[in-house]
């Protein structure tokens, strides 16, 4: 998955990486805290040399303490002299792979197509939210990936009540409000499911065009109400009319939810799309 | 998984559990070092008052620092007075498991089979060592469970070399040795193979009888090198007749390795078993 780059002229990039959430104080680079965004500008700086602006970095989804990815995108812009840095050895991603700690991996990096913005260009975003119930075999190896719930859960009662909350919502109940920013949400997709046999983990699976902060936890944490047998579907659908932050449910640890997937348009789009969600949600989360 | 354990008399009882071994110096005890017996003699000695003796705890296999278990069998051996402290909540795994850190898990606490010993009586034992070569798709999740190796190894070179060293041999090539210990071994299966498609990890799988001090991983390291192209099968059949330790190769390190399973014989063989095997291999590793 590595490609090479062999260019002399600056201009903008695109990463896809990957990390364990575990040890980190989240995407986003903050004082005196270990974030997975400070330590790829750290290494990143090796090879391109200081930089006053972060690259002007940018990531599809900013994701919270604690929060896995398995496939993040970002994009940088690099001026000539920085890209001249890079010199005959091209495999950029290999080197700052080896150059990272062993939970964040970078898998390509590569010259953006015309119009590419890591984050405002990004049509969807794919989380996934792991639940080992007490039907499930509990692992110490999942205890970081995966919250535990020590009573069994319906599935099948979660993933119907799920459906209530499909398409365009205000999901200002599922978000922690932000001034200004709006919690209107496409919500594409909601699957909850029980993966490898009767003993196997719970996945909360949500696609939407966005999520506004804390949507993602919020929701599994109403629909885990659902499977426990303390909300019905009925529950769900007030709570969406109501559009306010409520406190019948908790918001669920982080360290369940890991970012699977964002999706870009064709290239042709990928300058109209960036424009579009920029003018809705530049004051948002991802 | 959970067997209550109604019983007001001593005697022997049998464990099963789990741990990731990342963040342990092993499974022994060992002054001023976090080490799985330590953690769970700490809080046994909560549920079954203080010991001078360890319970008379005996593990099955000795995992090193670093090795993780899936599926790790001990025994401990407890007084009336200490049978009749579990009181009337009896789901004593489960009151251990919430006592201990989350890389710990004990799945089960039952009264042991007569004539059973966690160690002795153990007819094999299987680990799985996991292998990302550059064939593999690498993902931070997997940084503490597998071995990173840049280049591709050829898989089936090295699962047909392996079976140079199936049966029963002396595998001191592959072994720390210590005083007075065999170190002869009846291997009795090992396979390597690439796992979930093209892109997907290497295990390399062993089952033995039981494995001295560094077998699997110095195994895995001569694998390694036929996988890469600079061992043949004979290169392997020439150590195991030299039973002399070689530096040709290197001993891998232990956060690929798993112990996944323990197998014990018919209830009516384990103290002839324990026999057995207390008399060949009693001052050896498992």
């Amino acid at each position: 998955m590595k490609t090479p780059v062999n260019l002399t002229v600056g201009g903008r990039f695109r990463m896809l990486l990957a990390y364990d959430g575990t040890d980190f104080a989240g995407w986003a680079k903050q004082p005196g805290l270990r974030t997975v965004q400070s330590e790829l500008l750290k290494e990143m700086q090796v090879i391109f040399g200081k930089t006053k602006d972060d690259f002007g970095m940018r990531v599809a989804g900013r994701t919270d303490a604690g929060v896995h990815a398995d496939a993040q995108v970002i994009h940088v812009d690099l001026s000539d002299a920085q890209v001249k840095r890079i010199g005959r050895s091209t495999d950029v991603a290999g080197r700052l792979t080896a150059l990272l700690p062993d939970d964040i991996h970078i898998y390509t990096f590569e010259r953006a197509p015309e119009g590419f913005d890591a984050r405002f260009s990004a049509t969807s975003r794919r989380y996934i939210y792991r639940i080992a119930d007490g039907q499930s075999h509990k692992a110490p190896k999942l205890a970081r990936y995966a919250l535990y719930f020590a009573r069994p859960l319906d599935v099948a009662k979660m993933d119907e009540a799920a459906q209530a909350l499909l398409g365009l919502n205000d999901f200002g109940a599922f978000c922690k409000q932000r001034d200004g920013a709006t919690t209107i949400r496409d919500l594409k997709k909601i699957k909850v499911s029980r993966t490898g046999g009767a003993n196997g983990i719970i996945e909360v699976e949500l696609t939407a065009d966005a999520f506004c902060h804390n949507m993602c936890r919020s929701i599994v944490g109403a629909l885990i109400k659902v499977g426990d047998g303390k909300f019905v579907r009925g529950n769900l659908t007030a709570l969406l009319k109501s559009a306010k932050r409520a406190h019948g449910y908790k918001t669920v640890e982080p360290h369940g939810l890991t970012l699977m997937e964002i999706t870009y348009p064709v290239n042709s789009k990928l300058a109209s799309q960036a424009l579009l969600a920029k003018d809705t949600r530049s004051l948002d989360d991802n």
